[in-house]
């Protein structure tokens, strides 16, 4: 039997895997997360992760995706049905080095847009703006909430790989509006009262689109901090939007006013 | 002991209910569904549907929600944790009558905004684009595909209960596009190939926003009876937006237009 190939379900890395999916202390002490699936790898060492560990299942993906890792395993089905995350059948799914962006790591360029969740519900949630963020070529999304894992299975995945692709930072709302504030940044918070219809405000300029949770909104820090408050018209009888929703309507707003100003 | 309480897992009652969770088949051939939650029954009711049964857990929820039900069950915290659909919190689970719309059934008005989707990869995003729909009052949601299941709990709980306040047509393509014409609806395709940007477009007129899915896009019959094809441009990696964000985007590009028409 060749050294990497992986046929037993008690073998020490599959264990290591599944642990490492379940497990968030585990990923934060060991410096690494899971990454799942062709499309998001590929985007993962396009983006300059440093991959350490790949496995993939010959019997699904005949041959290990285009990526640089020195450490290739071949599993068995059995074995990658044990380490998928959610019945995947991609067939590959890989160990990477997690990489912890500062607000010093945002390249900010001319007149940034940035995305502001003041907190996350679910990590589910945070890779679904991050798919919005990218598509709209937003300049970063910063999430200020201490609890955040940005390397949850869950997020990875429902991000379709964006969390590679956009800069995204975790730290406190005190940091991110001091931040916004030097850096000459407009602070829109999205919000129903006293607030502007989202499409009658500038977007032109600078402009951090700031959002809280479904449940709660945003906290009174943020709402006094702000230049201004934008709200989505609720015409049914729902009385909120996906958050990964709304930030796709406030940024491809910015992007038609921004094309505007080009034509 | 009371006979509206119910303390038995075994109880047949409880049986049912989980099978109706389970079973498209047996939904479909008794004619019922099952709605959780306060604030989706709340809303099933006021769209007018029948609520059969109730099932709620006075340890979660003191009170039996304000909807008008002639066979109320109070039910222990073991039982509800059965019969709840992904370990909600909620407290309250019913039955409720289904109901099925044609085209007909859709009051058109004056400039009908309807989103068509040629087909649904997931229930839960069928209920995502129920909510954005809902959000910025579109007419109705048409779903081209004959596999189509509207009374799935994913995509009850999904809609966040827009599937009761925004009608939901199942149809062939063929029906709807015969639809769209005859009643003068300009059919806006998404895709990529073609195509203008969506907000070059007009949507002040009676629009049908149409989507295929995410893998495999429209089929001809759509492209080809296309008024216009139109795009939301992709300004980052990720190669695609999921379908209740496109359809988010679109509709409310036309909340903005009808909007500016208005002033």
């Amino acid at each position: 039997m060749q050294e990497n190939v992986i046929t037993s379900l008690a073998n020490s890395r599959v264990k290591r895997l599944v642990a490492l999916q379940q497990k968030s202390a585990l990923r934060l002490s060991e410096g690494v997360f899971i990454v799942e699936g062709v499309r998001e790898l590929e985007r993962c060492a396009a983006a300059g992760l440093e991959v350490v560990e790949v496995y993939y299942c010959p019997a699904i993906l005949p041959q290990p995706p285009a990526v640089t890792c020195s450490a290739v395993f071949e599993v068995t089905q059995a074995v990658y049905d044990k380490i998928a995350y959610r019945g995947s059948t991609e067939g590959v799914t890989a160990v990477v080095k997690t990489r912890h962006l500062t607000l010093d790591d945002i390249a900010l360029g001319d007149a940034p847009l940035i995305v502001v969740l003041e907190s996350v519900e679910k990590p589910g949630n945070l890779g679904a703006v991050l798919r919005s963020a990218d598509a709209a070529g937003a300049t970063a999304v910063i999430v200020c909430d201490p609890l955040t894992d940005l390397y949850n299975p869950n997020l990875v995945r429902s991000s379709t790989g964006a969390i590679f692709s956009v800069p995204c930072v975790a730290c406190s709302s005190e940091e991110c509006i001091t931040f916004l504030k030097d850096n000459g940044i407009a602070i829109l918070t999205a919000q129903l009262q006293d607030s502007h219809l989202y499409y009658d405000t500038d977007m032109k300029r600078a402009t951090a689109i700031v959002m809280g949770t479904e449940a709660t909104g945003l906290t009174n820090a943020w709402r006094e901090a702000a230049d201004a408050h934008i709200r989505i018209p609720m015409l049914g009888t729902v009385d909120s939007l996906n958050v990964s929703v709304s930030a796709a309507i406030l940024l491809y707003e910015a992007v038609k006013q921004r094309q505007d100003l080009m034509q």
